[in-house]
């Protein structure tokens, strides 16, 4: 059996397992104050260009987003959101248990742009009713989107410079930010994500690590009592070192952007199988992410020889829209088998 | 230097590191649908002697409690506790959060008790504005307690019996069930407290684990929709193979209470060192928390030897309430640098 | 001046200001265990057929939304409405404070339809993520919507089916229920909606009271604890007999009917001085709320002989949507006033 | 029947019913943009020598109390009040459904002092593990207390320099606030009050309105979107005219003082009729609340004869202590029928 279901299917990274075994007898202090953590926190502000950034490790993608938009909002606040973004849909309405609307915005390809925020934030200005309206208080997205797509360096500025016309703080979900920064389609960098963010996370769990997000407020403008919230939300791991211990690891040599690079080195050539055997795809990622089409004989085929991936949506013709998702952990192995089952599209270009 | 501070000074287990690293790129599904979790859920089933029992695998004990508690409450309900119950105190206002009142039943060496609780419910219930109060709707009580007490098997049978008369649920906090159910002074079993409760969690952060906690509703009575109330709450962990494989190390052959029973041998050598350069105790604890009280010369002496420890609270005279905590990594030779490091005490039997 | 920018620019019914003049010094309990709550309660009973039904008195319709939608959900449930819903936009996120999502369906003219509500629900169920999301609890929509159209019987039976089949409590708006039932449109009486409802109110705040809502729960199926909710809600007043006198009166002799007819009759005449002059009409609106569309001169020409309106969006020709809406409390001479300052529609059927 | 059981048995002065009538059909905005809110806000500020004040018109107390905090708190803090404060027991969890905890402080006579409160602060931030607790984020009092007794300006200023020092907010709940200012113990006026508190509010419920609370912000302090919190939390009424013109009306010619002042007369000779009788009390409330403590045998003579008061809690000795509450509509015959029917205690000075 292969899987390319997601890309959380197998463990860490070994360097990871190796640092946990090396240090494992080291007593630390709890609650993120140990030596690992400490140093996590420094790899990032060095690798973030932002000596003043205040950093914490959390545990998962959800617990990372209600816990960051509900530290930035005050209670009438909501957070701006594409309509497929993941606070919007998949996390079970952990926004809202936290007293904040998700207030969507219409997007394309996963992507909010500038001119539909500004639009948004002018018709609600505008709005006689708005006291009776959530305010927006903050502008979610996330890099890469849950459509694998990247905004490039022009429209994140974009955005920014409406966030700061409308006083606005910016939050992006890096749940996979490495196979963003990573993408031959990238033209930003940790850095530039930094500048132009007010708040954002290095997502550990999905490139290369067991768990952990690194919350970065890249000019030490953590809101007050953050600690505190985080403990709050449930978010806050009595044994800080695990998590220490796999960012320090990740931001370690660059060993973060190395696995993600070989993920999205996977990708291309899984892009290509599907390519050469005629497939379309729903969607031009750029990422870890595929989203090639395939009609139900296709997936049956592909099923059968158990090699597993996950189905996306169903067009009104019947085919389904499928997600191949490659990883730091995905081998050549893995693609020569999907490759030796994948029956050619019988309308090559359709 | 050598810490008493906690009992999560260390990282995990080696078997569970082993573990870890065996099964690292086996490929599995994601939020706890992998074969480890199915295992271990297995393995909890058989331990507690409850073929039925929904297990759930959370990440911290915060988180497990705010999940659990808020999932059995109503709105308008409340969860009783002791006033110094770590949910009352030290959890950053995480049941208040979710909407929740801690409702606080007055506690002896950390434990509520059965006549306390009837007391209670009695006066609430002759209250004639009880309406316009927070109706009490679950009882927390935690095993050991944060004094490191535990309650004898007719103790909780006793509140067991209450809580049947009023209705009421009963949850044990098992954070650090193993030192519990392994010291010398417990009357009771796993089995006994899946008998007893209505929900519980062994505790695995404590004991032996990097993170984890598995939540048992021993008769298939987790309530309705509980798996998307632990999504909404961030404890649902992608790569949930990590507590499913730590779970089922714990769980096979016994080596969850014989970690913890190291634990409470550990404990008695400390006392027993304490005890024997006379220093009295601020409580007589049955488990791998121990609380001699030392003067601040006495402290200085031990802390100066980098030997750590925490100070629980000021006495009047004084005088500190110290917290010594033992762990299954507690080794003898963090026993011999204690000894040799601790003053004898002036004062035999102050 | 005169306005018609809502049904809530006056005060009370006459009849409800002299009873309160009347009972003024009657000494009653608080809390709505007064005699003319309970009175009200039992008109109510009997006036929507249902002598078991349990009736709550609440002040406002924001409140009462958001206290209703929080009882009858689990924390993991959501709401559905339509997108055009009071909840969904106008109420400041006071069900997402609550800890609910509110979750969206299309709309035509304000309504939902049974058609709509199974596909998401088909949709929701067939979704492998499903266990990641917000879970439907709960379906709400306003008779009248917040378009001035009325459901026919037809239309809610349909998804009260729906309703039944998915085992989702339906819960009716009601703030505006008069002018629905009074509408010449209207095929369905009070007792219809009793019969088709899980939960609903009886508007009184627009239809001739100072303020309040009564909240009936046709088949005595209120939540447990219903009372405590709507304490902690802060929305229980402790002088109830101000809801009481008010609802005692309005469901006396068919008060309330009566009143929301003449508002019905005003409509009528109001929207032929419209037709009569030529003008355009948003939506066809049956109740109390018209919704005519001007160009700018137009309404300028209006509002500067001191005649008050709603503008409710703008088209994108530059015309306006307004709303015009009468009450228990129009008169003819405010129509009269109107007639003579509407200016004829230029282009008439435009 | 006659009825001391609280002080909103009865309606509203009649000023305000006049008042009602005469405005009844005054075409009006709604949501407190109406002319007698704007005049009863101007008045306000007046009276509280507050010109820059801002001053919303809420309906009742507990609603008030959790708009407030929660305004003024951010997530992770918890608002610090008696533990036998309104907001800590008798509001049925509105504060913890609004997410934050209420830390409770030692009373005497239902007041917290300067002492109690600079311990509580001094011991949380030497708390080592104080960032893993609620952090206190404002200081609640009630003035009169639920115990009818009044802060000293002495005590109120020690307790003010303390919520300097801490750098707290001070919010008093002035529910009956007018029984506390025409006290003869009051040694402090409405100014004082406005001066010495971050945010307070001008109880209309209990003393002389049909509902209203006016929460004073006085030097123009009210939090960000402070208006649309409030509609978020049900809190906005629709015809904000009935809390204007009450307001108005009120504080039009001391109106709210005369009738407070009545009703400390009237409990003056409450007090004397249960003195000249022989009974002890078991406080000395210089308000409008008294509570005489009498044997079973002495409540129900008072009881048979149709007079009605409030069992306030049972001593040990078997005897209650009972609360009777006068009020603006106390009359001499209310007092003239207790004098009546109050039996003789049968131990004078017991």
């Amino acid at each position: 059996m292969i899987s390319f279901t997601c890309d959380y299917t197998e463990g860490a990274h070994p360097a990871i397992l190796e640092r946990l075994v090396q240090t494992n007898f080291s007593q630390e202090q709890g609650y993120g104050a140990d030596r690992f953590s400490e140093r996590a926190r420094e790899l990032i502000r060095q690798a973030t260009g932002c000596p003043q950034a205040d950093v914490f490790l959390l545990v998962g993608g959800t617990q990372t987003n209600a816990t960051v938009i509900d530290a930035l909002l005050r209670g009438y606040e909501g957070v701006l959101a594409a309509d497929t973004g993941h606070v919007a849909v998949h996390e079970a309405g952990a926004i809202e248990f936290g007293g904040h609307k998700v207030l969507t915005l219409p997007q394309r390809e996963g992507k909010i742009d500038a001119d539909g925020l500004r639009r948004y934030l002018e018709t609600f200005a505008a709005d006689e009713s708005r006291d009776h309206m959530v305010q927006p208080g903050l502008v979610y997205l996330s890099y890469p989107t849950e459509y694998g797509t990247l905004y490039s360096r022009q429209e994140l500025a974009a955005i920014r410079a409406v966030c700061d016309t409308w006083k606005l703080p910016l939050f992006l979900d890096g749940a996979r930010l490495g196979y963003g920064l990573a993408s031959d389609a990238a033209d930003m960098t940790l850095r530039d994500i930094a500048a132009c963010c007010d708040v954002f996370y290095i997502g550990g769990t999905k490139v290369g690590a067991l768990c952990g997000e690194a919350v970065v407020f890249p000019r030490g403008n953590a809101p007050k009592g953050f600690f505190t919230t985080v403990k709050q939300h449930g978010a806050l791991l009595a044994k800080g070192r695990l998590l220490g211990i796999q960012f320090e690891t990740l931001m370690e040599d660059g060993l973060y952007l190395r696995i993600a690079r070989h993920a999205i080195d996977q990708a291309n050539k899984l892009k290509t199988i599907f390519l050469q055997k005629g497939y379309p795809f729903y969607i031009d990622s750029p990422t870890n992410q595929q989203f090639p089409i395939l009609t139900r004989a296709q997936m049956q085929a592909v099923s059968a020889a158990e090699v597993l991936f996950e189905v996306w949506a169903q067009l009104p013709d019947g085919r389904c829209v499928t997600r191949f998702a490659t990883s730091w952990a995905t081998t050549d192995a893995h693609l020569e088998a999907l490759e030796a089952v994948l029956p050619p599209a019988t309308t090559p270009g359709n």
